[in-house]
C-alpha cells in the first residue's frame, strides 16, 4: 500500500497493535526494542533494531532503516529525534514530543493556547515553604506530579494536608515536580484525536475508569453524559491537539467537573489505552488512523464513528504469573468479547497483559456481559468482589399520564410490557397543571434510552399531542374515558392533531393495544422483540382456536352454561 | 491461553489470517511453508518449518514441533498425516482430509450419508464411449472434474456437446476424472460450519459470486433468499459436516437450484474464502472458531451470528504487478472498508492478493459503498465496466390502500416520505375484494426490508386492522373520509381494534401525519432519520414564527387582505 518503512520507538502492546494494522496494509514497520518484544513477535523481517528507545545509537540505526519515525511512548530522547529529523520524517514532530514528555511544559503550552487545564505551579527544586504556599493557594488535597517519566500513577502524590508534604517530597525524591490544583471531577473522559496533514479529526468521546491510577475500563459512549457534553469534549480535545505540530493520533484525557466544566488532564502523543476499543467498535482503529495520518493516506471521517456501544477492560496482571490467562479463559465463554493478549510472558501485579473489548447493541447489555470478566480481573488481583446490582436495561418506553386517575386504565398495558420484558418508566406529566415539566420531559426524552412514548389522557386530552410537538419520538395516544362523552372527546383530541405532529391513537381505554403498539414499534428494528411478540400472538391464536374446538364439541348451550351466563 | 503448539500445513493467506487470530490469543502456530510465506510474515519465532506441505520429511518435522496439526489446504499427503497421527493430534481427522481431497470420494461419502449432491459418475480411465454415455444420461452441458488437485476452476471442464469430449479429455490430460450432472442453479450459497468435540455449529448462510471460476464476492446475508432457505442451507451444511470425523471449521459450498432445491457442491476442510467476512461481521471469525475448535476451547454460539450486513470482495491480481495496491488505494477512501493484503509481493492475473470486507447497516448501503471497489478490481483485470444501476434502498415503509380512490388522499403523505428520503412502496390490497392477497402481503411483510405499514381505507376500513392481525410490524391506520358519516366510520373501525392487534390511527384524511408517524417510528432507532425529522420540524417552527412576525408588523386587516380573504 505504501513502500515507505515506518520506524517505531518502542515495541510494547501499542507497537504490537500498530503492527497488527500495518500487517493488513502490508506496510513494513521497523521496531526498536528488545528482541522478543510484543511488537516484534507479530512482525517477522530483518529490519527491526535491537536496543532501547533511549539509546542514541539505536535511534540513529532505526532512522537509517526507516522513512518515517514514530513513537509508542513519549519518554524518548527528543534531542536524538531532532538530530535524525534532518534525514527522516518524525511524526509527531519532535518539538511536540519534547513539550508533551514534560507534563508541566505540556500544561503551560496548553494554557498558552487557551486550552482549559487544572491550575498548576512549578515547584521543581523549591523548598518546603513553597509547597506549603501551594496548599494555602490551591487548598488541600492537591496533586504533586513529576514533570517527566510519570505514567500509570508513578510519579504522582496526593498531598492531603500540610503534614503530607515531607513524605511527598521524600517519596518523589529528586524528580522535577509541579503542583496541580485538585480537580473535583465527576468523571474522567477521553478522546482519541487524529492530526493529519489537512486537519484534526476525532474519534468519539469515551468514559475512562482508573483504579490504582491505572486505566481499568473504557466506556464508549460515556454513561450518563449528555450528547452536548460529549461533543464539547471532542471540541476541547481538537483544540488541544490543534496546538501541536505534526501528525498522528493523540490521546486526550479530561476531567468532567461536577459543575460541567471540562479540563484537559493529560495528552499522549500516540495511540492510547483509552483508544483500544476502536479496533472492534469503529470502522477504523486508532492504529489504522495513526498509520494513515503519518503516511498521508486518506482517513474518511465516517471511519472514526462508533458502530455499537463498547466497553474495554484491561487485563491487568494479578498475583499469579498466569492471572491474565485465567481472565482470558473466562472471556472465551463470552460471545461478544474480543480478546487481545500482548505476548508479555508472565504477569506481574498491575502490568498490562492484554485487554478485552466487548460490543453490544446497548450499553446495558454490554455491562451485563462484561461484569463476570471485571470480576475475574478483580479476583486475580485479590480484590474482594462488591455485590453489584445487575445493570438494568434503561427504559425503552416512557408511559406518561395526565393524572394518577389514569393509572388503573394503564394497568393492563403495563402488565403486557412486563410480560414481554420491555423496560419502561411511568411518569405523571399533566399538560395543563405541569406544562413546564411536560415540556422538559418531552424535549429531553430523545436524549435518553426512550424510543417510544405512550401518553394516556382523558377529556381535552392534550398530553400526547403536546408531547409530540416537543419531540421527534413516536408518541402513542391512549384516550381515557372521562365522565362525559364516553371518551370520544379524548379520541378526537388525539387523532385530529394538525398536519405535522401525529399522535398514534389506539382505542378508548385500550391500554393493551397502546402497549402492544409500542412493542411493534420497537420490534420494527429489534428482531428479538419482534420474535417475542410473534410468540405471544401465536399463544392468543391457539387460545381462540381451543375455545372454538370446545364450543364445537360442547354445543352452544352447554358452553354458555360453562360461562355462567 | 493454551500452551499447546498448533502446526499448520501451508502458509498462504488462510494460514496468515489463522496466525492473526492466534497472535491475539498468544497461541503459538508453527507454519510449514517457504521462508517468507504470508503466514510466516506475521509470526516471528523459530518454530516454523521450511519446506512444502507435500514433503513427508517436512510434515514429520512439523509434527515433532507441534501438539495439534491442522491444514490450510486439503491437497496434503494424508498417508503422512496418518503416520504422524500416532504422535500428534491431527484436526480435522486425516480420514476426513483423505475423503475430501478426492472430490469424487467426497461426493460418494456425502451421498452415503444422505446429503443432497449433484449426480456424479466415475469416468477415470474410461474410454470416449463412456463420456458419450454420460451425455446421454445427464444431458448437455455436463461437468467434467478432476477428482484431485482441482481448485479455483483448474481441473474443471464444461462439456457442452458431444463434440467437446475429445477436447475436454485432452485438456484435462491424465487426471482422474468424474462427471457431474449440470446444476441449473439460481445462485450459489455457502456456509462455514464449525465442528467441535461437542457438536456442529454454523455461521450464517452467505451468497457467493464466482467469476472465471474464482470466488469474487460474498454477500452476508444472501440477497433475495428467504430466511427459510437460508436456514435450510445451514441445516444441509450441518448434516454434510456431521458426516465427517474431526474438529475445525469447514466451508460448504452449495447450489440453490431454480426450483428451490439445495445441493452441496464442494466441501473445504478448513477456513474458506467465503468465510473471510466473519472477521469484521461476526463476534468470532472463522479463524477464531477454527483455533478454538481444534483446541477444545469454548465457542459460544452467539459469537457466530451476523452483526451487520457485509460484503467481501476479493482483490484478485490484474494485469500489472501492483494491481492489488491500486485497489487498496481506492479502498482507503471508503469509510467502512476493511482492507486485508496478504503480503504476496507482485500480483499475477487471478491470484488472490487480498480482500476487502465492507459492513453497513443495510445491504443496499453496503452495495452502494463497495461498487467503486468492484469497479476498481474489474478495471485492474481489464474488464470493461458494465453500466450498473445504483442499488436502491429497499423500502422501509409499505403504503397499502383499499382502492386507488384513496391515492389522492395519500398524495401529501407520499410527498413527505419523498422529501425526507424514506424509501417506500405503494400497493393496492383490498381487504374485501382481495383478502388472500392482503393476507399474503401482510404475512410476508416482516421478511422484507419493510419496517412500518401505512394502511389507508374508508367506510368499514378493515384494511389496516386485518393487516395488523397478520403481521408483527407496526401498522398505521389512515381513515379516509367516504361518502357518508364524514370518515368517523373509518376512524372508529381503526381505533377500536380488539385488545391484541393495535392500529396506530391518525386523523381523518391526514396522510401527512400518517407519513410523519412512520418517519417517527423509523427514527426511534435510526438517528439519521430522526435528525432529518428534527430539521424538518424546525423549518415548520420557523415558518410559523415568520408568519407571526408578519402578522404583528402588518396588523390583522392588512394580513387578511394579503391572504385574499
Amino acid at each position: 500500500m505504501d513502500d515507505r518503512k515506518v520506524g517505531v520507538l518502542g515495541g510494547g502492546q501499542l507497537g504490537r497493535m500498530l503492527n497488527e494494522a500495518a500487517n493488513r496494509y502490508n506496510i513494513r514497520v521497523n521496531v526498536l526494542d528488545t528482541a522478543a518484544s510484543p511488537a516484534k513477535q507479530i512482525s517477522a523481517h530483518d529490519g527491526h533494531i535491537e536496543g532501547s528507545f533511549k539509546e542514541a545509537e539505536a535511534v540513529r540505526k532505526l532512522a537509517q532503516a526507516s522513512d518515517v519515525l514514530t513513537v509508542e511512548i513519549e519518554h524518548v530522547d527528543t534531542d536524538m529525534l531532532e538530530e535524525v529529523s534532518k534525514d527522516v520524517e518524525v511524526e509527531p514532530h519532535w518539538r511536540t514530543l519534547r513539550i508533551i514528555k514534560d507534563k508541566f511544559a505540556q500544561k503551560k503550552h496548553l494554557m498558552d493556547h487557551g486550552v482549559a487545564v487544572a491550575e498548576s505551579r512549578d515547584v521543581a527544586g523549591a523548598d518546603e515553604e513553597a509547597f506549603k504556599d501551594v496548599g494555602k493557594d490551591f487548598g488541600y488535597p492537591y496533586m504533586l506530579k513529576s514533570k517527566t517519566e510519570a505514567y500509570d500513577g508513578r510519579g504522582n502524590f496526593v498531598v492531603k494536608s500540610e503534614d503530607d508534604i515531607t513524605k511527598a517530597r521524600k517519596t518523589l525524591g529528586n524528580r522535577p515536580l509541579y503542583a496541580e490544583r485538585w480537580a473535583n471531577f465527576r468523571m474522567e473522559l477521553a478522546v482519541m484525536v487524529v492530526k493529519t496533514k489537512d486537519g484534526v479529526l476525532t474519534f468519539p468521546t469515551v468514559e475512562t475508569i482508573h483504579e490504582d491510577n491505572i486505566c481499568k475500563l473504557t466506556y464508549a459512549p460515556p454513561r450518563k453524559v449528555s450528547k452536548e457534553t460529549a461533543a464539547k469534549a471532542q471540541e476541547l480535545a481538537k483544540k488541544a491537539i490543534g496546538a501541536f505540530e505534526g501528525k498522528g493520533v493523540f490521546g486526550v484525557e479530561m476531567f468532567l467537573l461536577k459543575d460541567g466544566t471540562l479540563l484537559v488532564n493529560e495528552i499522549a502523543p500516540r495511540p492510547h489505552n483509552s483508544g483500544h476499543y476502536t479496533i472492534e467498535a469503529c470502522p477504523l482503529s486508532q492504529y489504522d488512523a495513526h498509520l494513515r495520518a503519518i503516511l498521508d493516506l486518506p482517513i474518511p471521517e465516517l471511519g472514526l464513528r462508533l458502530r455499537e456501544p463498547a466497553i474495554m477492560l484491561n487485563i491487568l496482571g494479578g498475583w499469579t504469573p498466569d492471572s491474565h490467562i485465567q481472565v482470558a479463559k473466562k472471556a472465551v465463554e463470552v460471545p461478544n468479547a474480543s480478546i487481545h493478549l500482548y505476548g508479555k510472558g508472565d504477569a506481574r501485579p498491575g502490568r498490562k497483559m492484554g485487554h478485552i473489548t466487548l460490543t453490544a447493541p446497548t450499553m446495558a447489555a454490554a455491562e451485563r456481559e462484561i461484569q463476570p470478566l471485571i470480576d475475574a480481573v478483580d479476583t486475580q488481583k485479590g480484590k474482594s468482589l462488591e455485590a453489584k446490582e445487575t445493570p438494568k436495561d434503561e427504559p425503552l418506553v416512557a408511559v406518561i399520564m395526565g393524572s394518577d386517575s389514569d393509572l388503573p386504565v394503564l394497568r393492563a398495558g403495563l402488565q403486557i410490557l412486563e410480560k414481554l420484558q420491555i423496560p419502561f418508566t411511568t411518569r405523571i406529566t399533566s399538560a395543563h397543571r405541569t406544562p413546564d415539566w411536560l415540556r422538559e420531559f418531552s424535549k429531553s426524552a430523545s436524549d435518553t434510552s426512550v424510543r417510544v412514548i405512550i401518553g394516556a389522557a382523558g377529556g381535552a386530552a392534550h398530553l400526547p399531542g403536546m408531547c409530540a410537538s416537543w419531540t421527534q419520538l413516536p408518541v402513542i395516544g391512549l384516550p381515557v374515558k372521562a365522565t362525559h362523552l364516553d371518551g370520544v372527546d379524548s379520541l378526537y383530541s388525539m387523532t385530529q392533531m394538525p398536519r405535522g405532529e401525529p399522535v398514534a391513537t389506539v382505542g378508548i381505554n385500550n391500554s393493551t393495544n397502546a402497549a402492544l403498539l409500542a412493542v411493534r414499534i420497537l420490534g420494527a428494528t429489534d428482531l428479538e422483540i419482534r420474535e417475542r411478540l410473534r410468540v405471544w400472538m401465536e399463544g392468543n391464536e391457539k387460545e381462540v382456536l381451543r375455545k372454538d374446538r370446545e364450543l364445537l364439541e360442547a354445543g352452544w348451550q352447554s358452553y354458555l352454561e360453562g360461562m355462567g351466563k
